[in-house]
């Protein structure tokens, strides 16, 4: 799709339908009958265009302001080229050159900040102020974002299979809340897992507090999608009520999880993307038998990073 | 699926329908518009299930022997799985272990033969003489295999686009005369392109020349689903007349194609399946502006394998 859609084409108009991928040789590995949600193939490889769709849609401005490392960047741009608005993502001017490519292709503009001296937070709002009439977009914390990711929710309600469990990878929360709200939607009551790097585990934590709790810095774990400070205080109003339960992922079930949808599913998938398989293997007691929808939430990683994962298999 | 099919069930009702994935970046990248059908996520795979379904549900016999180190031997042990019956497969005694776990996990027999001492071919006629009563399967000269492929024809049809040309991957040749049998078949006339590795280039040869050119060696293309001494005498009654041309494509190009397929479509594909983007990448002038259908063939390749492709990249 090339062409400028109309401003009133709605995100489950304009997004493309998820894949749906089944490996009877992953299922029988993992213990479980396993439907995986793909958003590998979705308009610029990840479920973030949902989002970022559904928010540059909605708002009237002509220009569109955010800052992103990873998949949100990409999307925006895209959403706004389709919506025939502008966009400019603030990057850390240390990012891959990749990352910086895709915007770019995508017709985004890029700021990039050497973040030692200037936080990419504090040049967004700069921009800010340069652009009065911009929009300042957060890549999840926001309700619009919200109700894009639920359309994915609703296509997985649209599967009719009757899943034990939907396994979801968490950062800021914007896909996992999507889900719940997506599947409520629908009138099913279908238990949403959220599946976080263990050393990223502010939303696990704060489940148990039941107060938003902060990561002190970003952590580093392989999950690059799941490296927040915190999630979204709207994300939490969903799921502080919404999800079932956390399964608190380690580094290595992360990366055995990517190593296991390459062999048995022929499936790329960045390691953020990973964090659903991983939970299995992580507590398979929990879904064992079960029929579970493991959504793989974007498949965006460098060659270098994604090797450098597979050549780790033993054995 | 892990029930028993019934016999009379055709392919194109077992088969999982191909999946279509498309890629702005990697059409600016081409500098055409392409459209990706890829059986990476096929039974199996690869496009092998096709045919070996398809030859499996038509014969007979209750015990199927074929020779295969690659694709065809966990398809035809996966179908023979579906339809209740027994399959023995020999495999070189070097064969990747992965390979020949695949094969018994899909419920095949293993023979592996020292292919210094005995060939496969004749290790396989041993079996033939020890079975009277099995069938003997050849991967891909036979008009049962040609039919079963068939349907991917059939479905390319249904995507209803007008495509100037499909770009297939060539090795024996099955792939390419069942999709052109096809398009055929719904009355379409879309030019089918042939991919094959320069330096197993028998069926180019053979249609220069008007007649089956062999091999004089398996050649050692990256390609390993192209590792054939000559195409089959079923499918070359069909290549000869219905492809409209062959791109010979260096080992260079193949992998090029794999990267770009990793990078721009999140697609894991094995090095034959990545010969159709090869094709375009080799010829670029021919398929310039032009709507092309690139068929990805199949996508089971081991890590170490694709890692070192990946990590081929300049720049």
């Amino acid at each position: 799709m090339s062409h400028v859609v109309s401003a009133a084409a709605s995100v489950a108009e304009v997004v493309r339908p998820t894949t749906v991928i089944e490996s009877g040789r992953l299922s029988e590995r993992l213990g479980a009958e396993i439907t995986i949600v793909s958003e590998t193939f979705q308009y610029t490889g990840s479920f973030k265009f949902r989002a970022a769709y559904g928010l540059a849609s909605r708002v009237p401005n002509e220009k569109i302001l955010t800052e992103s490392s990873g998949n949100f960047g990409q999307a925006l741009a895209y959403a706004c080229k389709l919506l025939g608005k502008s966009c400019t993502v603030v990057m850390p001017s240390t990012s891959a050159q990749v990352k910086v490519d895709a915007v770019r292709e995508f017709g985004g503009v890029v700021e990039l900040t050497d973040v030692r001296v200037k936080s990419r937070a504090e040049r967004l709002r700069e921009l800010a102020a340069e652009f009065p009439d911009a929009y300042v977009a957060s890549a999840f914390n926001s309700p619009l974002v919200i109700d894009g990711n639920s359309t994915l929710g609703v296509e997985i309600c649209k599967l009719d299979r009757s899943f034990d469990a939907v396994i979801v990878p968490v950062g800021g929360g914007g896909l996992s809340s999507g889900i719940i709200k997506g599947i409520e939607s629908c009138g099913r009551k279908v238990p949403v897992v959220g599946a976080e790097p263990l050393i990223a585990n502010d939303a696990a934590r704060s489940i148990k507090e039941g107060r938003i709790v902060s990561n002190e810095h970003e952590p580093q774990t392989i999950a690059d999608g799941a490296r927040v400070i915190s999630i979204g205080e709207h994300n939490w109003e969903v799921l502080r009520h919404g999800l079932s339960t956390i399964v608190e992922v380690p580094e290595e079930r992360i990366m055995e999880g990517l190593r296991l949808l390459f062999s048995f599913a022929n499936l790329k998938s960045e390691p953020t993307g990973a964090l659903s398989i991983g939970a299995l293997l992580t507590e398979p007691e929990r879904f064992k038998g079960k029929q579970v929808c493991c959504v793989v939430s974007g498949g965006n990683v460098n060659p270098e990073v994604y090797s450098g994962i597979l050549l780790g298999v033993k054995g």
